[in-house]
């Protein structure tokens, strides 16, 4: 028989087990003292199969994210800041307010329930600092073995102020200039060097931070803004190649502009990576005309993560896709896709 | 350096390898050639951080599931029709019409590219049939052994038709009957046996089927539905007791009433588990007015999925949160939360 006494007392409480993801009374107490208690909230706490969020009519924006970051816990933030901001910084980067996520968790069978419990005071504070509610959730389980701790995948909806439009990859224009919200690589760089454990000295923290009140001041203070991404898997390299591919346009980088803090630049000569493709989770990059570069940079730095705001570049007439950098010494070399082994699971 | 060469050939084409995680160049073919032309649609061709979907003001109804299914396909679907519907039946069990999933994958290194496409072409198959689109996603991968081929957490959301408001679980009253679309015990069952490999004669398919046409027809052609839920997870016996809870009624059910297909009676018996706890993905049971009930199971009939319908049981005065079944004896026996081990990775 599937069914045992209800008042049996759950055999270790401070383990996630496969019974905790079968939807019954452990999955229940699960979701009454873990989940709802931290996030709640009252589309959440109505338990029913879909939350009910009030929204003006016109765009929507919405979007997804999977995160399987090793280790969970790194310098400067966890899997579940992570989650939070990766999906709130999506929303931010079209343009949007958000207002909800969504997060479904795949644990391991093992797991450690106060990780389960840090990982969830994490999320709710990023989402605190955010602004935004978690409204819907789910819990599977799955064998040990058959996962690695936590995946977190979180989706977030978010809404456009009255008579915004969404702000695309597409709308880069030649003239154009290249505004860069702080320093670049300290997010791959800290899960990188915490999971190899390499004793580095002053090693990086990584940058996780929403981003969504640095563009609510953008789009409030600069109008004319015709591009904006978030420089996270890949870095700034994949994501000026997307942006000039999305708009048609080239992009001509300055590298003594690019902001690179010194523990990176070291930890990046060491291991051989270039700091350009390391990924970031609080660092966007806008598009804007040349004319209005300076009041975005200075924007940006009276927010706490746009403190190293930096005009870096600026997207050249034809050369369409093509993103290039103007080296320090003068020399020029194509910016391209990355295409070898990049660091696995950084987030 | 991480760069190379991007014109590179991919070493195997056949399988995912970490690479196609990084968010470069690998990233964006499997983007290309495999996920963009399955799911095409403007909304996620546009490529941006957020897909844009434009809704009417009012509330929305937003929801999320994560899929861990062992194995990943299996008599009747696979995990691919699974995330679709089960997240569309989420928002339609609310009265809402789905009209966007977003799709998370979360690829174990050295999954079958085939077996990739395979998922993708029935969710594309499901989703056309529930007339929801995929318009974000997101991919990551981990390595072998530390993850099980595919998982896939989606979400989703639904908007009401004019006039319309959510249907809750907690609106279900004394002297409601309810009404159950289908027999039950397919889904568990599926999974359980394509995995066990028992060599059954006859054993069950799956039900896994999208609800919201049923859904539609049901509010279209009876009004004042109290409470309806898709019985899934935890099968009819938790989502009983989920609304009594939510509804503060008790809840009395006839055994023979409930449509139990007979090769799930005989895997059940031989397997020593009980139908009414082994979950569903295309069942849902409504609560409404007696006097309605015979219609709402007739609407029901009408339908695919409704083929099975039957009127299962009556809400009763008091009892707050207990369910009875009254058995083909006549006795009567406490119908609780199961809390013993569920047959794990079932959904």
């Amino acid at each position: 028989m599937l069914k045992a006494n209800p008042s049996s007392p759950v055999q270790s409480d401070d383990f996630i087990r496969l019974v905790h993801g079968g939807g019954g009374s452990f999955s229940k107490r699960l979701l009454e003292e873990v989940f709802l208690p931290a996030f709640r909230n009252p589309a959440l706490d109505a338990l029913n199969d879909s939350a009910i969020v009030e929204v003006p009519a016109g765009p929507l924006a919405y979007t997804t994210d999977s995160f399987v970051v090793d280790p969970l816990f790194f310098p400067g933030g966890d899997i579940g800041r992570l989650a939070v901001c990766g999906t709130v910084n999506d929303l931010a980067v079209v343009g949007a307010r958000p207002v909800a996520l969504t997060a479904g968790f795949i644990l391991e069978e093992g797991l450690a329930l106060d990780d389960l419990k840090r990982v969830i005071r994490s999320m709710k504070t990023a989402a605190d600092e955010a602004g935004v509610r978690i409204v819907a959730g789910d819990t599977k389980v799955v064998q040990r073995g058959k996962g690695d701790g936590i995946f977190i995948s979180t989706s977030g909806i978010g809404v456009f102020e009255a008579g915004r439009r969404p702000v695309s990859g597409s709308g880069a224009k030649a003239g154009d200039a290249v505004v860069l919200s702080g320093p670049v690589g300290r997010h791959g760089l800290a899960v990188l060097l915490s999971r190899e454990n390499l004793g580095l000295r002053n090693p990086p923290e990584s940058d996780v931070a929403p981003l969504n009140g640095l563009v609510a001041a953008l789009l409030e203070a600069v109008p004319g803004i015709h591009a904006m991404r978030d420089a996270t898997r890949g870095g700034l390299g994949v994501v000026l190649n997307e942006i000039a591919a999305q708009s048609g346009v080239g992009i001509e980088i300055d590298e003594t502009a690019v902001p690179v803090p010194e523990n990176v630049r070291g930890a990046c000569e060491l291991l051989g990576f270039d700091p350009l493709y390391v990924a970031n989770e609080g660092v966007l990059v806008a598009f804007a005309e040349a004319g209005r570069a300076e009041a975005l940079a200075g924007v940006m730095r009276r927010t706490p993560s746009g403190a190293g705001a930096a005009i870096i570049g600026r997207v050249l007439e034809g050369q369409a896709g093509r993103v290039v950098l103007r080296t320090a010494i003068g020399s020029r070399r194509i910016l391209d896709w990355i295409s070898g082994e990049q660091l696995p699971r950084i987030c």
